[in-house]
C-alpha cells in the first residue's frame, strides 16, 4: 500500500491502515460475556457500542480495560458510561478503566450514568487516591425512569428493571433522519442546485423565483428510522425491561441460566435464555442477543436450543464478538 | 495411573493428579508485573506466595483473580492480603477477588492488611452492595512500622517507603527451625526412642534413668534459618526498603524504570533497576526479583542490562512466573 504522506485522504486511509479499526462503523462489541466471576475465557459484564467516532460501554465489570485492547474500541472516543447496578462483576473495571485513560492524559470529560451511590463511591475512590481523574467525570445518578442522557442525533433511556438491588436497563435510541433527497424530482421542480437543496435537507420550504413554494416533503423520501437498542441486565422478567426493548434492532438481554431453570433464576433475580426470548417476542424486538452467560456452561448452545422455538432470531455473545449494525433503511 | 478410592495415600495423589498442582512446595507466583496499566501481555500488581498450603498475596491489582485462575495457585487457601499502597495498579482487583470467594461460599476469614483508609474503602464498597461478603474481612490499618501479621511459624512486617502516597513494604519472615536430630548421636548416648525424641526436638531436656541429664543442644544440629522475602513497591530508594530487605533470600523490588532513568523515576516516586539492585546490594539481598516494569518497555532485558553490574543474581519478573524456593540449608 503505497502512502502520500502530502493526502489527508490518505493519512485517514493511513490510520485505518496502521490500527486495522473500522473506525468509521457502527458496531456492538461484547467485551465480556460471563455472570458472576471472570475467567481466562469469558469476562464479566460490559458491552461497547462504537457510533460515528464516539464510544459508550454498558457496565464495566473487571478487566474491561483489557478486554478493550484486545477488540478494535480504544477508550479515547469514549462518551459515557451507563451503569446498570453495583454488583461488583458489573462495576469493578470502572476504577482501572479510568485510571489508565488518567495515565493516558485524556482531558476530555467522561459522563457516568447508574445508580444513587455514584458519587459516594467515587468520591470515596478520590479521597484514597485510588482514582485522581484529571479529566471531568460528569456524574448522573438515576433515580427515575426516563431519558439520561441525549445530543441531537440520539438519546439514551432507563427503565426500572427487577434485580437483587436497584437496577437500570437502557435504551439508545437515534433519532429519525430525513428522508433521502430525491435528485430527479428537485430538477423537475425546476430548484436550482446549490443552498435551497441544503435547506429542504434540514426540513425548511424555499421559495423559487416563479413564487411556486416547495415543502421538505416534496424532495424528501420517508424519514428514516434509526437504530434503536436495548440493554437489560440483570432482571427477571419486568415491565421496564419489554419497555426498553420495544420495537428495538437489538435487545440484549441477560441469561443467566438456559430455558427450563426459571425457578432458580427468579430465585437469584435472573432471567433464563426463554424469558428473554419472551420479553423480545413480546417488545417485537429484531433480533436477540444473550449475555451474561452462567460460567457454570462453557457450552453456549444449551442457552439458544432452550429458546429458540420461542424467539427465533437469536444469538449467544461471546467475549470480543463484534457485530456491525445496519439501520434498517440500509439493510 | 491406577488410584486406588480406598487409600488416603491415594486420594492425596489423585488430587494432585487431577489438579496438576505442586501443592506441598513453597513458591512465589507473580501474578501481574506491569506498572500503572494492564495490558494483554502484562497484568498489574501482584505477588502470591503460597507456604505449607497457605496463600499470601502482596497487592492485588486489577486482574489478579483472572490471573490467579491461569496459574497454580487457588484461591481457597488464601490467608491474607498486604496492600502497599492505595493507586489503583496495586488494589483494583481486591473488590472482584473477594466478591468470587463470596460465590464459592468461602467461609474462612480473610485477613487485609494496608494502609489507613482500608475500612472506609471496604465499608463503602459494602454499603453500595459492590462487596457482601459473606465471610469475615480482618482488616488491619498500619499505622508504623512493625509486626503486622504474625502465627508459631513466620511473622510479617511493615515498613515506610517512599511514594507519591502512603505506601508500606513488607518482609515475610519464617522463624527459625530447630535444628535436624541427630539420630546416633542419641542413640549412643542412650536415649530411648519415644517422647524423649519428641521432647528433645522442642527444646526441652530430659532425665535418663541413669540420671544423666540431656540437652537439646547435646542431640540437635545448628537452628535452620527460615525463608525471608521482602516486597519493595512502589519506592524511591530509602532506607524503609532496605530495612525489609536485610539479608532477605529474595527481594522483590519495583523497578518501573531501567537503569540510567533515575531522574525521571525519583520525580515519579518510583525507582529504576539499579536502584533497586543498589538496595539489594546494601541489604545483602541473596537474590533479586525486578517487578512493576513500565509497559514501554516489552523487551525486559534492558531492566537486567542496566543493573547487573552492581548486583548480578538478578531477574525480572513475567507474569505467571513461578518460581519455587528452597531454604538454605536445603539448597
Amino acid at each position: 500500500m503505497i502512502i502520500s504522506s502530502h493526502c489527508r485522504r490518505c493519512l485517514f486511509f493511513k490510520l485505518i491502515y496502521l490500527y486495522e479499526v473500522p473506525i468509521l462503523s457502527t458496531r456492538l462489541v461484547f467485551l465480556g460475556t460471563g455472570s458472576g466471576k471472570p475467567t481466562p475465557s469469558r469476562g464479566v459484564s460490559s458491552v461497547g457500542l462504537f457510533r460515528e467516532g464516539e464510544l459508550f460501554l454498558f457496565d464495566c465489570g473487571e478487566g474491561t480495560q483489557t478486554q478493550m485492547a484486545k477488540s478494535s474500541l480504544r477508550p479515547g472516543g469514549l462518551k459515557a458510561i451507563f451503569i446498570s447496578h453495583f454488583h461488583g462483576d458489573h462495576v469493578n473495571g470502572l476504577p482501572g478503566l479510568i485510571g489508565s485513560m488518567v495515565l493516558g492524559n485524556r482531558e476530555d470529560p467522561l459522563t457516568i450514568v447508574g445508580p444513587v451511590g455514584l458519587n459516594l463511591w467515587l468520591s470515596t475512590l478520590r479521597k484514597l487516591n485510588i482514582l485522581w481523574p484529571s479529566f471531568q467525570l460528569k456524574v448522573i445518578e438515576v433515580t427515575e425512569p426516563g431519558v439520561v442522557y441525549k445530543t441531537e442525533s440520539y438519546r439514551v433511556s432507563a427503565d426500572v428493571l427487577k434485580h437483587r438491588i436497584t437496577c437500570w436497563g437502557y435504551r439508545f435510541e437515534e433519532f429519525d433522519r430525513p428522508g433521502r433527497f430525491d435528485l430527479k424530482k428537485a430538477q423537475s421542480l425546476g430548484i436550482p442546485p446549490g443552498p435551497a437543496y441544503g435547506n429542504l435537507q434540514r426540513g425548511k420550504s424555499i421559495t423559487l423565483e416563479n413564487g411556486n413554494v416547495i415543502e421538505p416533503d416534496d424532495v424528501l423520501g420517508e424519514a428514516r428510522p434509526g437504530l434503536a437498542l436495548a440493554y437489560c441486565c440483570d432482571t427477571i422478567p419486568c415491565e421496564g425491561a419489554a419497555n426498553l426493548a420495544k420495537d428495538v434492532d437489538i435487545l440484549i438481554h441477560e441469561s443467566t441460566y438456559p430455558g427450563g431453570e426459571e425457578k432458580m433464576a427468579k430465585k437469584r433475580g435472573h432471567s433464563t435464555s426463554a424469558d428473554a426470548a419472551r420479553c423480545a417476542k413480546k417488545a417485537n424486538a429484531k433480533k436477540l442477543i444473550l449475555t451474561h452467560l452462567s460460567q457454570k456452561h462453557p457450552n453456549k448452545s444449551i442457552f439458544i436450543e432452550t429458546c429458540k422455538s420461542i424467539f427465533n432470531n437469536v444469538i449467544a455473545a461471546r467475549d470480543l464478538l463484534e457485530i456491525e449494525l445496519e439501520r434498517r433503511e440500509e439493510k
